[in-house]
């Protein structure tokens, strides 16, 4: 708390690991790479998780879970996949005091271990299809982590379908990559881009990927989930096939899809402002925290009272916390409430006590109203709605604002170091073209759109013929 | 489903094996001791975590996540603590294609990780006490694994607790102790005895280990929970140090506290039967199934439309499946959800349509009722909670009748071959006689019980002067 957060125009990702850590949300661990999930970085998902589990469960999806190691022959099963998690993988050589026979894998990601399991459940169309997900910790071994964005272990859900026929298993990716576009709008207040990964960014293993991308402030694309349809490259390799009506034999077509952790990073860059985070009120642990204003004694036991009760009031329908410690002001309880996100303040002082009111200040603007006692409860509920409105509102305003037509490279290469942002561009499809634009200015194709971007123009690189525009950008 | 399950009276072990894999609870994985728990037993699983962590919360404690690896050199500092898990543990040598500098163990336990953490978090006795808890997967090396009951990875929570004096911290361990005893009876309605382990059974590195022990079908204990007082222990090492009131430099007082998926593999032993599981309605994750009985094509329509609504009505309330196959006859779905475990059972047939009503066939007994479809939800309810009361009452009375007074080590000796149970035993204290015990009879003291038993007597074993008698028994 002592510590000053870095502004966001001084050095932005500082900014950010200093909310991180201030804000008590996580920290680093003795082991590199890896975080401690504090309470209130761990409530974040927990939100997070409440509300997908539901989503996925709605739509039919049981979960389960598969052991943490993989033996390494499985993962080299399938060639594409070996090639892009083996560099990455932690290896366990040794178990109770002795050299292991084969090393096992800690996953990466699971669809080898669990399809080796499909493989031997299912036999007949009539245990299709199967929809399994499952919240687990995988280890990727990277080299630059940051804090929630990219850490070796992280938390996640990944689940893993497997269908009769390919329709069946396009239609599931696309259902899953609705879930994510909508919870990320709905819950998260964050507006995306939903679209399809080029070849060269596709998950090891996909016929294809499909993602949503999200802004951060500082202008930077943010992979915020995505869905896999597998087609029947994994099914092939670890022979999961089923009879189907017919008496034929088929493999089955697969898909696999996940969001992480990096999603509670995404609500921290997405909203935070230089004075800490600020959570939207569907997801934040609490929603809205009573801060009592006294200066006498004989003060202090009406107000405190006043606030306690007013918590009480609340505590069914809303999270709510009333803060009555002694040794803090006033002042200083609003700074800590806000470097956490609370989205709503509820203030009595008193002169609030003498006209029957609260003074109720948005964490998003700390624009004020005052609120009658009698009509707290319903009125809470009210504005705490808007601020969930108002947050995804700015973000659709900040992400149209900073998506631009990219109409020269020259100009396009220019603009990306001042502004930043989601770019539109002509792409004639070509490996050679995305390698270039890569390579020269560190953008990326985020996404081909799903729909309404099939217009004839030329390639923003070689000039060449285009079907379709992209959404170009910086990435984290 | 086509395989038989093994009869208790015939194979015990064999028969658990059958009901878990055949029920599809779990399965056997690729990778030697681990297992895949597959939706229904995960589902049980969430059940077992919604209402332990509801507990949990009410208490005061809150969620974190602590990373998956541990420095080797961190179980080191704590003596007895790296003597009673190292040679348990599965240790990672190789990240990211190197070899690493310093090997990492799997987490065991998370005791050392947590608190170096909390070494770095703590300094006054303003921020004590902490109160946290976090659901994790954990890893022991084990050579002779068992579903659920002993898994080389398996899921639990760990409770990490850190208190300004040495009073709060027994409260809290008490605490715990406490809400594992209850959700055992209330939800699992599994009776058990709570108490203090010897010294010889305590965990590695805590002062006092506190568990409640449970019963199973063969006369074999089951321990279900624990809840250690770790006393300074861990502080001391990791130096966890408070500023307190009086401006002195103390040790923090810690506890830690655990249950697992070994509670899935309780609620098989305690209350299936040779048809399969037969789960407690608080935790069963379909607590009624419908099944319609026809004979023409006639009263199929009418009987299937009846049992879709009478689920329609009871969703809201209870969760209830109707399972209006085709292919497959009403006996055979009986004997399938006889096998899931699922409490109550209503059929509908032709006699029961004209007679507006249901039959309800309760899993424990397969006792009849009729039910008029005036009143299916209200009496639903009304049978849900007579099986769960029903259930905990048998269990209680397995446990009385089954818990018998050793009145001398010969005829205890014998008695523990034919009929096994719980034993009352005076024992003089000396880790001599509990170690013969252990070698001669492979009993072991599950618990000394917190009340009730301070009665002077002569020691089962030496005959020399006891204070106290304990339970002694077999066990998983």
């Amino acid at each position: 708390m002592a510590k000053a957060i870095t502004p966001r125009s001084e050095d932005y990702s500082r900014w950010y690991t200093d909310v991180v850590t201030q804000s008590r949300m996580a920290d680093y661990s003795p082991v590199k790479g890896c975080m401690v999930i504090r309470p209130l970085g761990y409530a974040l998902w927990e939100a997070v998780q409440k509300d997908l589990d539901a989503r996925f469960k709605e739509t039919g999806h049981e979960n389960a879970y598969f052991p943490l190691f993989i033996p390494e022959s499985y993962l080299r099963r399938e060639a594409q996949h070996v090639e892009g998690f083996a560099p990455e993988c932690a290896v366990v050589t040794h178990g109770g005091g002795k050299k292991l026979e084969e090393p096992l894998v800690i996953r990466p990601t699971s669809e080898t271990i669990i399809y080796a399991m499909y493989a031997k459940w299912i036999r007949s169309y009539r245990d299709l299809p199967v929809l399994i997900n499952q919240w687990a910790n995988v280890v990727r071994w990277e080299m630059r982590t940051r804090l929630f964005l990219r850490t070796t272990e992280f938390l996640w859900q990944e689940g893993h379908t497997a269908h009769a026929t390919e329709a069946e298993a396009e239609e599931e990716v696309l259902r899953i990559l609705e879930i994510y576009r909508r919870f990320a709008e709905e819950r998260m207040a964050i507006p995306v881009y939903a679209g399809l990964k080029t070849d060269s960014e596709r998950f090891a293993g996909a016929l294809r990927t499909y993602c949503i991308e999200a802004l951060m402030q500082d202008g930077k694309a943010l992979q915020a989930g995505t869905s896999h349809n597998l087609g029947q490259n994994f099914s092939r390799a670890f022979e999961v096939k089923f009879q189907t009506k017919s008496g034929a034999w088929d493999h089955v077509w697969q898909t696999s899809w996940g969001v992480s952790t990096r999603l509670i990073g995404a609500l921290v860059m997405a909203h935070g402002d230089d004075n800490g985070l600020n959570l939207p009120p569907l997801l934040a642990p609490v929603q809205v925290v009573i801060v009592p204003i006294w200066k006498s004694d004989e003060e202090k036991a009406r107000i405190s009272e006043a606030a306690r009760l007013a918590a009480e009031e609340l505590k069914g329908a809303f999270r709510v916390k009333a803060d009555l410690r002694d040794e803090v002001s006033p002042g200083w309880k609003f700074n800590e409430w806000e470097l956490k996100g609370v989205p709503l303040r509820l203030e009595i002082g008193p002169r609030d006590l003498q006209a029957g009111q609260f003074t109720a200040v948005r964490r998003l603007d700390r624009r004020k109203t005052a609120v009658p006692a009698g009509a707290l409860r319903a009125r809470t509920g009210e504005i705490l709605e808007e601020i969930q409105k108002d947050m995804l509102e700015r973000g659709r305003a900040f992400l149209r604002e900073n998506t631009r037509e990219a109409r020269s490279y020259a100009e396009f290469s220019k603009a990306l170091d001042s502004t930043g942002g989601f770019y539109r561009a002509h792409w004639c499809g070509s490996a050679e073209c995305e390698q270039r634009i890569k390579e020269e200015t560190k953008a990326t194709i985020r996404c081909i759109p799903l729909e309404g971007n099939r217009e004839p123009g030329a390639c923003l690189i070689c000039g060449g013929r285009s079907e379709r525009w992209v959404y170009l950008a910086r990435s984290y």
